[in-house]
């Protein structure tokens, strides 16, 4: 018997249009290499802001410009059509983020579901998911409820459970989103997702 | 008569693996398209640090990590051998800057050809270059001659013609290395060159 490969590590915040972009290809690559996803909020408030010492994106001046550029004309070339623009103002990801890893801890194989229900109706919707009741309305697969997705991201539970994987994240290095680490090799950014494929076809080099 | 197409706006700092990793695919990117390229040395020293107010990349926390992975990393998949590490104290790029910014004004066609000749000298031999009589020893084509590039580093004139092609670049938003701008659209970071590439072969979208 052969071990399951692991799976790919694909961590993202909620508020990064380049997280939500690799979440729609992050399947796909890693079942092309017979690999699984496995996914993890991460907060950009805590790795770049606190730890790295730097200014929000759209706040740095000459690079807020191009990400707005960047990010309308990547949406145009994969058709996808944001409601939600680079410029406009930011949610608050904790109760996502929370949400997110209490069902990672409780129903794993309902995650991406979540994931996709969450971005989708950010960015794709352009809804504000900026409190823990807003998460009631997501369009969710059974078992996963809008109510019992509400009263977890308002848990202390899950507030511990994301802490923790937050934590964990950064001291593995992740500062980025997205990021895909792939058995311990890091890769940052929606424009190494290529880079990722081929190291997967090659097996590292 | 059908016009020539505008050549790539090819922006890079010489202290920028990054920059040097794209300057030996970006000919060849633009002659697929029948485009050529226009050569233009950048200062980080200016656009990140003073203008964005940001710190160099390699004392970033985390960033400066996981950078110098992804050079590595990159250099061994493209087979080049490094003799310059991330990590290795930065060269005053000043010098050649201005040499380039001296060769684009007086020797047009030779602009890509000194572009090389520093690249490969600073990261592929590992050689520093911080002062102008460090260029006289440069392999260059005729007519220029090291002596001439050393003299040229060191002159008022260049000092000039950098700090206007500087601040020509900086008001059309260039703020990374490197950045490649294609009928005034603009593209940051290495792995965008795909992207470059795909815009060209679709004229937009």
């Amino acid at each position: 018997m052969t071990a399951m490969p692991a799976p790919l590590q694909f961590h993202f915040d909620f508020i990064s249009p380049y997280g939500y972009f690799a979440s729609l290809r992050i399947e796909a690559l890693a079942a092309r290499h017979g690999r699984t996803v496995d996914w993890h909020a991460m907060l950009l408030g805590v790795s770049v802001l606190k730890v790295m010492g730097l200014k929000p994106l759209m706040d740095t001046p000459l690079k807020g410009d191009y990400t707005e550029r960047d990010v309308l004309r990547y949406a145009r070339e994969i058709g996808i059509n944001l409601k939600r623009q680079p410029r406009d103002p930011v949610m608050n990801p904790l109760p996502s983020a929370r949400a997110l890893a209490w069902v990672r801890r409780y129903h794993p194989d309902r995650t991406a579901a979540l994931a996709h229900a969450i971005y989708g109706a950010y960015w794709g919707e352009g809804r504000d998911l900026s409190t823990p009741e807003s998460l009631a309305d997501l369009p969710l697969p059974g078992p996963l409820e809008g109510d019992t997705m509400a009263q977890a991201a308002a848990s202390e539970e899950a507030a511990a459970l994301l802490r923790a994987d937050v934590d964990a994240a950064l001291k593995c290095g992740v500062f980025g989103s997205p990021t895909v680490v792939v058995d311990g090799e890091m890769f940052w950014g929606l424009d190494k997702l290529d880079q990722v494929d081929r190291w997967l076809t090659r097996g590292g080099w």
